[in-house]
């Protein structure tokens, strides 16, 4: 007869383990060691070590938005918290939401405020660090009750998964041996998004449904949160379904295929490709799946869809025209939306054909030798892309440029559009190599990143090549922070960074050294010819050894977007006679 | 006729030079650039670029522990200052009282709301990062009113000064060209530490010249926190007059001059020592001055000085034996006694001759050949240290090890042992370097650092170089965290760290090359002979170029504090009948 019950410890694990996720992310300190010791004792879960805690909280993130069970990262008190916490914000801002469990002094150390070291203040609280996360998590559970842990820790996990938002879980050492109840193990979470109330999911459905019915030109506007809260599959299903013009976002480029007539770019307000913002502003319906409408993801505000054309289907509320449905959940709504057009296909005149020219994939140069310039060099890399990459592009200079390519299928995106923390890609990396490996992902994972991000957070590539994880990196060097030099500043000393660090050495110091027999290469190229010779050269792309390739660029030399966007946000500031410069691009 | 107006940004840094800091440390953000501007106006003030937040804050803090004059640190909206949390945070614990300057969105934004990049959560407060970093700071001034903005900036910074804990200025971008009062900067801020009450301090001196009178074995014990609120040279005055045996503690080994016959060793209760312990608790009057009694700066709690002798001098509050004083700041109290005490030396029968024989300076294992062990490897590496050096021991085994080594005369001692932050010496040591280099220090900087803390801020190393700063660096070596193997776990994988990186190479990637023109020489010691070559290497040992000397050591080779304390802190935990063997050591 098994065993009735279970330590603490061990039943967090085996719920984590039931999710999906196989591989746990962290830093061990005292105050974690012991419940750590708890990962090994569960079939299939894995230990994976990362050099400090805000990389672990980016690869957290990255993991959840590839694997889609949520990453788990595993820190100690004070110190260990604190440090992971932007990252955590951005997965909060982002809702990839992951698990976060801190490790904490025993119950009785915290009852008597003990002085311990990572401790502060003349209160010695120990629970100051839980209260500061507050606003970046949807929940947490502070195990200090025997008698409620198991619920506890059930009850913010399926918060976690509904909500797609960070949790946090708070374990006292002394509470990991405590043994809790096994048998709530035999009922999985219930962890499925559900509206309370079905009919107002009809409701919503049916006047979507009438409203297509009667659209001449329909069109899909596919939004990050989309693809975050599980949408990803039916908006490519509603997409191909109904061949209605689909557009992506900055933030969700790729979740419509890319190699379809029916796709039509990025729409980012003003910012957008001619044409693009012409054409969906002039469609008499627009489905908004997933909207994030934060000023980078809109084009500094200048969406233009009129309220009268627009179907907004969000994960906390859902809008058809000027009928709003509060707390509805769009994935449902989706669901059934997708379920009642693929039953009577004729009704709705599906597939619609395609009424105009495409908008959207123009090509911007078509450089062939000389230097390397922004206008060349995003479409061109979107070129290098094969089906089923993955995808890494960081704030910046990159995130800007890589909307002007035009993806083959199936590429998975990961990019920080709205959190926007320099840096995230280099941790998000290591995160999505792990996902994609669980997942057996046929597909490269191809980091791009800028000069000033990789050095913010360059120490998890040593992680990469520890945990024998390839993906193909780009680095952009073009002397310093340029989005930064574009917004203010272009010759300011403050918008400079290190030049002295060798990229061609990189890859060696961190351990992808032929001494320890492992294969890598690195180039630098400085002119289009040399580009061209790396991204045509079969080892390079097969991603079967370490790759780096270096682009050098002109210092000042930026994405037409990013310009744009800025001189879009300047006017804004102008005319509300403010005199707001930068802060608001 | 000068301008009777200055722009907010303008008053801010002409108020930070007034205080004697001459670099502003951070990272730029479209939030901050306008603001960064203005550093370049002030004569004799810079800028200097970190690579990281975290590392930025770290560095702030090393930077306040050398120069007294507090760092700053600026960083931007949400992302950079969330991630410099964990070092804002350390700071705050150990009284290395900062200025974290935080660039915003301008006003009408946030009065909007809008949906801006780095923002969170449905209400688009973005005051909220403001509220969740409130338990790390003493004060904060959130310059949204035209009106008070000079004397927000004013009341912020002195209270930074009189409190050493860090504070918070935050400016929305529009703020930093509002025109304030000049002629406020005529007058400087007063910054000095008074107690409100002179009596209150008259009559704690006088009782506390009467028990030195009395007192047959007087002793001094000079924690931390007298050094961190500029006691540092009125603790060695009194030494030095009293010739009292004098201890200090794990925090503020280095307070004492270690060469003078009245040193008697670091005072960390039962983890002391032979003979240390019971020097110190056998005195009828011992003098605590600026105490922190945290776990590992008291071995475990187990300091025992009975209340009847102790004179406790703190910064928030005075005891002398039974009778307590709230809120009395001891600086203006040591000052007075120091200048009694010089007054009428007869009286108080000075210099006092060292009654017994010294402890706290024995050679635990003079190796000369073999493996590099535990014990003998930092009484060796005190050796090595000269006159006016700046040492910097991060936390883990270096911690633990470095008591065991004397000191010569004036050198500066930053390590972390309460706030214990794994990787904070790579930062500090670079804000050290820069307050070293602004007060013309004649001492070398020495950075010694375990591998697995190293790999957390890495990339602070590349700052060094960047800005031409040469500490000596030591990196020991030894596969992993050994400061968690000892406390639980030994064997277990989540204390490996990677193994791979060739820290040989290390300078070389950061920029330390040949083909930039710059001297550096990296060498691996796993022998006794090894390292003693390269101790004795005049060239190294000049510290003129980037040096860096690797330290392999036994992976299950811990310092004899360490076994000590953890043995200690378990022995405690078991006397509370709990079952607690880890987190709290």
């Amino acid at each position: 007869m098994a065993s009735q019950t279970i330590p603490m410890g061990q039943y967090l694990f085996q719920r984590i383990k039931q999710l999906g996720t196989e591989h746990i992310i962290g830093v061990p300190g005292d105050f974690n060691l012991t419940l750590l010791d708890e990962i090994y004792k569960v079939s299939g879960l894995k230990w994976i070590g990362c050099c400090n805690e805000l990389n672990g909280a980016y690869a957290a993130d990255g993991y959840t938005r590839i694997k889609g069970s949520p990453g788990v990262l595993v820190t100690t008190y004070a110190v260990g918290e604190l440090s992971a916490m932007n990252g955590v914000a951005g997965a909060y801002a982002e809702h990839a939401g992951m698990i976060h469990i801190v490790g904490m002094p025993a119950r009785h150390l915290q009852k008597s405020r003990a002085m311990l070291h990572h401790t502060m203040k003349a209160n010695m609280d120990h629970a100051t660090y839980i209260h500061m996360a507050d606003p970046i998590r949807e929940t947490h559970a502070f195990l200090m009750d025997d008698k409620t842990i198991a619920e506890e820790i059930d009850r913010t996990i399926i918060a976690c998964l509904r909500s797609r938002l960070p949790v946090y879980v708070y374990v006292p050492v002394d509470v990991v041996s405590v043994q809790v109840d096994a048998k709530r193990l035999e009922t999985p979470l219930d962890t499925s998004v559900n509206n309370k109330d079905t009919k107002t999911e009809d409701e919503i459905v049916n006047s979507v449904l009438s409203l297509i019915e009667k659209a001449s030109n329909p069109a899909i506007l596919a939004d990050v949160l989309g693809v975050r809260h599980g949408g990803r599959d039916l908006i490519r299903k509603l997409a191909d379904l109904t061949q209605f013009p689909s557009f992506s976002t900055p933030l969700s480029k790729g979740v419509i295929d890319e190699t379809k007539q029916y796709y039509n770019g990025v729409y980012n307000g003003k910012v957008s490709f001619p044409g693009v913002a012409d054409s969906i502003e002039a469609s008499d319906l627009v489905l908004n799946i997933g909207p994030l409408p934060s000023d980078s993801n809109t084009g500094g505000f200048t969406r233009e869809i009129k309220d009268e054309h627009l179907i907004w289907l969000g994960h906390d509320f859902c809008k058809v025209q000027d009928q709003s449905f509060e707390g509805v959940h769009f994935l449902p709504v989706l669901k059934k939306l997708v379920a009642a057009l693929e039953s009577d296909t004729k009704k709705y005149n599906l597939p619609r054909p395609q009424k105009k020219e495409r908008v959207g994939v123009p090509v911007l140069n078509d450089l062939r030798s000389g230097k390397i310039e922004q206008s060349y060099v995003w479409q061109r890399l979107g070129q290098f892309l094969k089906e089923n990459d993955i995808l890494l592009v960081e704030s910046g200079t990159a995130q800007f440029g890589m909307p002007d390519s035009t993806f083959p299928p199936n590429v998975k995106l990961i990019t920080q559009t709205f959190w926007s923390s320099i840096g995230f890609t280099v941790g998000a990396c290591f995160g999505a190599l792990i996902a994609a490996k669980e997942i057996k992902h046929t597909g490269r994972v191809v980091l791009i990143v800028g000069e000033g991000s990789l050095q913010m957070t360059v120490q998890e590539i040593g992680s990469y090549i520890r945990y024998g994880l390839k993906p193909i990196i780009f680095v952009i060097n073009n002397n310093g922070y340029a989005i930064e030099r574009a917004i203010h500043g272009p010759e300011q000393g403050y918008n400079d960074v290190s030049m002295m660090w060798d990229y061609q050495k990189m890859l060696e110091f961190f351990g992808a050294r032929q001494d320890l027999g492992i294969k890598a290469k690195s180039r630098a190229t400085k002119t289009v010819e040399e580009l061209e010779a790396v991204l045509n050269d079969e080892e390079f792309a097969s991603g079967d050894n370490y790759q780096l390739c270096e682009i050098y660029m002109d210092t000042f030399d930026y994405p037409w977007r990013l310009t744009e966007q800025i001189s879009v946000s300047r006017e804004k500031a102008k005319k509300a006679a403010l005199t707001a410069p930068t802060g608001d691009v």
